[in-house]
């Protein structure tokens, strides 16, 4: 039978002034600052072709999920009825995984500028991948 | 010290005609099929609010993927010069996560069938969501 689960490891972690969660922007375009990524030394190579002005879609992993969770009231606002975290883009879902699409501004070795991130200081990065054409329009 | 692993479940798994990764679409809108998802019971309540015609993202878990790779051929072409992973979409990366953005076709209980998924029969699904208007453009 095959595995039901499997294990996934930090490549980096974000550098932000965002530390406060019941403060942060719900998405990126919503006021979210610039942010650094960190990447360990180990991943410098997969960083190869990465360039200032690229749009990338960066993975990471929300630590401060409620995996638990199934249903959430949209945005926090129990004036809404509640939804199935599968119908939201609530952090508390059972693999809390975080899709963050912004540009590239700057990258420095294992350290890459990006615009307009929501995730908090210290988050875990999993994963980067460059935008698709046509997949992600301007926001 | 904040750690550096996670593990993450399977919520779901592909069931789709495609079963040879050597002849599968590499992108969703190179000629994939419709598939359908079969959730696990346990999260049958986090689909609440998932409907026909929606746009979501689903995220896979990638497990023929070689997780040492750090640069590739983009797209396995061999004339082109190596890039890091982190700037293709070659499924071999630290941490196998696939994106694939589709249209929900139809919700039967925990089965959903959805457009265009170039996923193998049987990959494991981590996670779906909404996506965000103006994030994702007509393919």
């Amino acid at each position: 039978m095959a595995s039901d689960s499997f294990e996934v490891r930090a490549i980096g972690r974000v550098e932000s002034p965002l530390t406060d969660a019941d403060s942060a922007p719900r998405q990126g375009d919503e006021g979210a600052p610039d942010a650094w990524i960190e990447f360990g030394s180990d991943f410098l190579d997969a960083l190869d072709g990465v360039e200032p002005g690229d749009r990338i879609v960066i993975l990471s992993w929300l630590d401060r999920a409620d995996r638990d969770a199934l249903t959430v009231h949209p945005r926090g606002d129990t004036s809404r009825p509640p939804a199935g975290v599968f119908a939201t883009r609530s952090p508390h879902r059972p693999n809390p995984i975080g899709l963050h699409p912004v540009e590239v501004l700057a990258v420095d070795g294992p350290r890459v500028k990006v615009a307009g991130l929501e995730a908090l200081d210290g988050t875990p990065v999993l994963d980067v991948k460059p935008v698709l054409e046509g997949e992600i329009s301007e926001r």
